[in-house]
């Protein structure tokens, strides 16, 4: 499976330096791309690579225009991580058959369900009372859509996700196998020294354009529902508790865990294992770096850490030690200062 | 779908003032509240709110009668937030219409499995040799259980449950989607390089009203058994290595590890994201804090803290760096007191 | 169910103080043992354990023969715990009545799957076109196998086990319910304000003797492969990010998240919860304590660690205040230095 270069620049558009016949059989590294590989170099950073990759083409910008076409052909293209996001696309599409759109007959649909006539729905699915799907979504085998679910057209439910009752997916989603959504809210009244269960009635709303990474969890609102809009993409192994609300176009990597009723802003990126405690809220164009803990409202926008600094262990422990004396640290130094200060004094006096 | 006032108080108790025959349609946060809802105020502190709220009906402790009944009706009663988790409890039933019990002919029953009469299987469901499954009980679309595995009366496995072999889930247990109980644990001994696996021969035994969430696993026992107490309630993506054992009542939020063979006490809570290490031991009552990480036995009940506190991020690279030189700070802070004395005794002698 | 000592001895091994006919009926740690149990005490650190176990017989190194076998019989091996793992995996297997090799007939298997002849396919299995299973390798009930996945020999999937189109497993490998190799790794391209999808093109290749545990999920490269090499133990509820190598015989404990494009070397231990971000280098033999962030390369074997210490929760209120203005106590720390510095050279002066 091979596509010339001229049929690249024909759908993805940007400036061909070199013959349009060349052959490409596979997008690549600057690093590992071979004589058959179209690789990209998204900033001048990684100029010095130019000289010594193999690829067969190199998506460049503008301004290595120069260096990359004396070493062979080359796509000028002004963003060309956008131009790369773009090809992948293309060469997924190109070289995917798509299967033809298809109810298995395993699958369990209950007759009152409404689907769009091109919907693909895998095998061994179960689908439940009132669900509506939308046109050209595709419904992965083993999935399972409680009662009254709704997925937007052209959605894609890997194989295994879960979504539970009264929930809804927007338009082009990806949810990736293992996605819980729906499963209840965790809370509980204590009475006499045990837990009362609080029934959740609210569910959970999803936008447009969401990717959900796998085993991620979103649960249902305990009243009200849960809310992700439109083009927020979470990883894998993330908790979204219930009642929380995630801004447009807000990222999570993996293993970040939202406590309930946190409100984060549109624009944000949490990094890895970072968690984020419950009734807390976060302005638009909050970053907050991996595995550190919001512990309170950040109200502006901006770049926020809190994570110790992994040492050797030695290092470390004797740093460990005295971080547990750290405020008997600040006194003495006070005591210090206070024992200089007056030295100092009584030096002075005539 | 409404109920009236009357009809609320006369399944919960408390008393009623104003129209009985109100009808609500919603139960919803003081906030957003409308003119169908019924609403509570757990405690004084959310007085204000009484004047701005549109609920219909507030559910209010006797010390906020007077305020509720001044603009509209009231439920008092002595613990509102218990009569709240209640009420979300008995609406669920009353606008639940419960599927009729059934065995879905796509389920895969081993002939030696031993069904209640009532119990209900979804479809797909697998369900091995010796199974027994108590009066009342729910197996959700696609949960497999494996040989010789118990669950109790009234307990509910939504979809996609694994519950390993010779495992056994109590009364009134809920596990939510995901949920994996009776993975090996994570057990191998070291060999010229290479790990040997230790085969897993305990399985995990779980008591009475546990409620575990969404993707949580609970390993099975290398020898013995992994025991969750009645009562314990385990929000998502939780891990519990093998042959932990949980008290009794004990709450942990989501993304929570625990490590092989630890011993968590009765009535404890562990916020999200904290890490209990192995072969540790917490007494009854120990509260951990959010992300903190238990590296040693807690033998007292008490509040336990360990978390970076987070910052900005230039001031934290500041912070940060400093901590990696806070021990040969301490001893530089010594050897100045050290100075200071000295002068001090210079300055003193005749 | 029972075995005598002699069984055990024939088949694994070691040195028999005892009667042969002394019947097992359980292997048991020393501390619960019973008359009926056979139980292990691997290192001398133990030896007071000797004395009041119950157990029928001990597994012991040379060193403790004398003080073992005055209470009863012993079984004496150089390594007390291999020894112990390979009687579990003797065990189970005496004691595991295998299922006969058998394709269920409610799988969905494509014509153009190659199985062995002794596969063992459970129910509910989904197997896409071209995939490969190698001989003697059993894939639990409702696991999803994509088209062109290849199986190892021997290799064991549990219950619900997603593998995505193209990637490989090798031989002699477990994995656990829930796991999910191959779904998208976490790539997106920023473009006026939104994300747009960079489609993940590599696969994830599995080596031999490879165990994931249950609801871990291992991304597909987003060009290259994502790869786990031989013998390598992931525990639960672990996150392998896309493009990630994972040397032979590392070890990983639950929890942990590694980023995109890390290269993890041979031989290295991860705590649990631990972290480690994208695109760095640990050498072979790095051990990270849990909950650690690793945040940068860690080019030298040897044991790092950065974590918070625990402490009860009064005490660290007051440190992690402290801490927030740790940079601004160095800079204290230093004037005082420097006034002291001062005032010792005024008072020599003459």
């Amino acid at each position: 499976m091979s596509r010339p270069l001229g049929s690249i620049v024909e759908a993805l558009g940007g400036e061909l330096v070199g013959a349009p016949d060349t052959a490409i059989q596979r997008l690549a590294p600057l690093a590992t791309a071979e004589l058959d590989s179209l690789a990209f170099v998204a900033s001048p950073r990684y100029a010095a690579q130019i000289a010594t990759t193999r690829a067969a083409c190199l998506i460049v910008p503008p301004s290595l225009r120069g260096a990359a076409s004396e070493r062979g052909a080359c796509i000028v293209t002004s963003d060309p991580y956008l131009y790369f996001a773009r090809l992948t696309q293309w060469w997924k599409r190109e070289h995917t058959a798509e299967p033809p759109e298809d109810i298995h007959p395993t699958a369990v649909v209950h007759p009152t369900a409404e689907l769009a006539q091109d919907v693909d729905i895998g095998a061994f699915v179960v689908i439940g009372a009132g669900v509506r799907i939308g046109a050209g979504a595709r419904v992965g085998a083993h999935c399972v859509l409680g009662d009254h679910v709704q997925v937007g057209t052209q959605t894609v439910l890997h194989p295994r996700v879960t979504v539970g009752e009264r929930c809804s997916v927007g338009e082009r989603c990806v949810l990736h196998s293992g996605v819980v959504v729906g499963a209840d809210g965790f809370g509980f009244a204590p009475h006499q020294g045990a837990w009362i269960k609080i029934e959740q009635l609210g569910a959970v709303r999803i936008g447009n354009d969401v990717d959900i990474g796998a085993n991620t969890c979103i649960d249902r609102g305990a009243l009200d529902d849960t809310v992700i809009e439109d083009g927020v993409k979470l990883d894998n192994l993330i908790q979204i508790g219930h009642n929380v609300h995630v801004g447009a176009h807000t990222a999570m990597a993996g293993c970040v865990g939202v406590a309930g009723s946190a409100t984060i802003g549109a624009g944000c990126t949490i990094g890895g294992g970072a968690v984020v405690l419950g009734h807390l809220k976060l302005a638009d164009g909050v970053h907050v770096s991996a595995a550190s803990v919001v512990t309170r409202s950040l109200l502006k926008p901006g770049h926020y850490t809190g994570m110790f600094p992994i040492d050797d262990n030695a290092t470390w422990e004797k740093n460990a030690a005295s971080l547990k004396q750290l405020n008997r640290i600040r006194e003495r130094l006070k005591a210090a200062e206070n024992a200089i200060e007056q030295a100092l004094q009584n030096n002075t006096k005539p």
